[in-house]
């Protein structure tokens, strides 16, 4: 991995996770310098030495500061927005979920991008009320279909980084289950002007800006 | 500076700024430890290394991470809203500026503690609708009497963090000056069951926390 990190002709490097047992993960990822730690605020990164180095580079919560790389969800789920909405100025965000690697991140960022937002989360009381006046709404709770469609504002643009398995009468019949999204998508396609689907939707945005992390830390490095 | 910070008679140390010119800031900052530096979030940091360290060991964007020291204006914004309403789960609250100082480590405080916050600022359109729901108002706009009295949800609590210099014809007659709040406290205080007066509300509350964050520098250093 050291040499990975030292060699020029590597751009990025990604530790797919979970490894195995022998292999101590943080001492792995500890190797990796920051300038070609494409993958940004992973799920790995939580609570972890590197997650703080992550933040701390990110810069989310700061004024004046612009990440280094911004992790991906967060990163597609705006691009995805910017695609229907360009002008984040002036528009009620809500957003459902808080962690540290899709919510909290996500939500500075659409702050960074002068949104109103809402953050939303298993203790809110009455989520629902959140959703009536937004203009847009990003789930990222892991709750299969509990947001309803006649909860959204109509004309609203709907987000949903849900990925849930539910086992379903429609299912794939040799798994006997379905991924689902935490949207009740087929009412909700009805309200909202823009809805992302579930799986097809924020997932391969996800990779996409991965990708793009990857051109950016070539050009850093070669220009 | 360095004697000081090694001395452990000395629990916390504060620059009253700003220094005089020949004085370097940062560098005279950077000789106080991160344990004793009892200001946590003072406007001094804003930009500077070290406010990427009080940041790092704030953590407040980060669940199960604790602060070393939280800033003090926050951590005094916090108190007063406790002191009224012990438990912040399930309410919803406003947040009206978004400073590296007061308005976003506040909001990220106030998530921390479970409340559902809408963080508004110079860009947020309407802002009048992030209030008439909303059963906590904070104010840290810096807008001379701004928030109007009959924005506020009839019980609200409302903590007004500004402090903004006025010409008025009752002011202080050597001055001509006087001091008043984002909020027309006068019309807000008949609707609302809880408001700070400014000066003398949140202020106090400041300096309170520093002695508090004192204290507790000393009890982490002795036991």
């Amino acid at each position: 991995m050291r040499d990975f990190d030292r060699d020029p002709a590597i751009n990025g490097i990604l530790v797919q996770l979970p490894l195995p047992t022998q292999v101590n993960e943080l001492d792995l990822l500890n190797c990796i310098s920051p300038e070609k730690d494409v993958d940004g605020l992973h799920p790995f990164n939580i609570g972890s030495k590197r997650f703080l180095i992550n933040s701390l580079r990110l810069g989310l919560a700061m004024k004046k500061r612009t990440p280094h790389f911004t992790s991906c969800t967060p990163l597609g789920v705006l691009k995805l927005i910017q695609s229907v909405c360009p002008n984040l100025e002036g528009k009620k965000v809500t957003v459902c979920g808080r962690s540290n690697i899709v919510g909290m991140p996500l939500a500075l960022l659409l702050n960074k991008h002068n949104a109103t937002v809402s953050l939303c989360h298993t203790r809110t009381s009455n989520i629902k009320d959140h959703l009536k006046d937004a203009d847009i709404v990003v789930t990222a709770a892991g709750s299969p279909r509990f947001f309803k469609g006649d909860w959204f504002k109509p004309g609203s643009i709907a987000i949903d980084v849900g990925i849930n398995e539910l086992i379903v009468p429609d299912a794939d019949p040799n798994t006997k289950r379905k991924i689902v999204g935490d949207i009740e998508y087929e009412k909700a396609i009805e309200r909202c002007s823009f809805i992302t689907p579930v799986p097809g939707g924020v997932g391969p945005m996800t990779i996409t800006m991965l990708m793009s992390n990857i051109v950016d830390s070539w050009e850093k490095a070669n220009f």
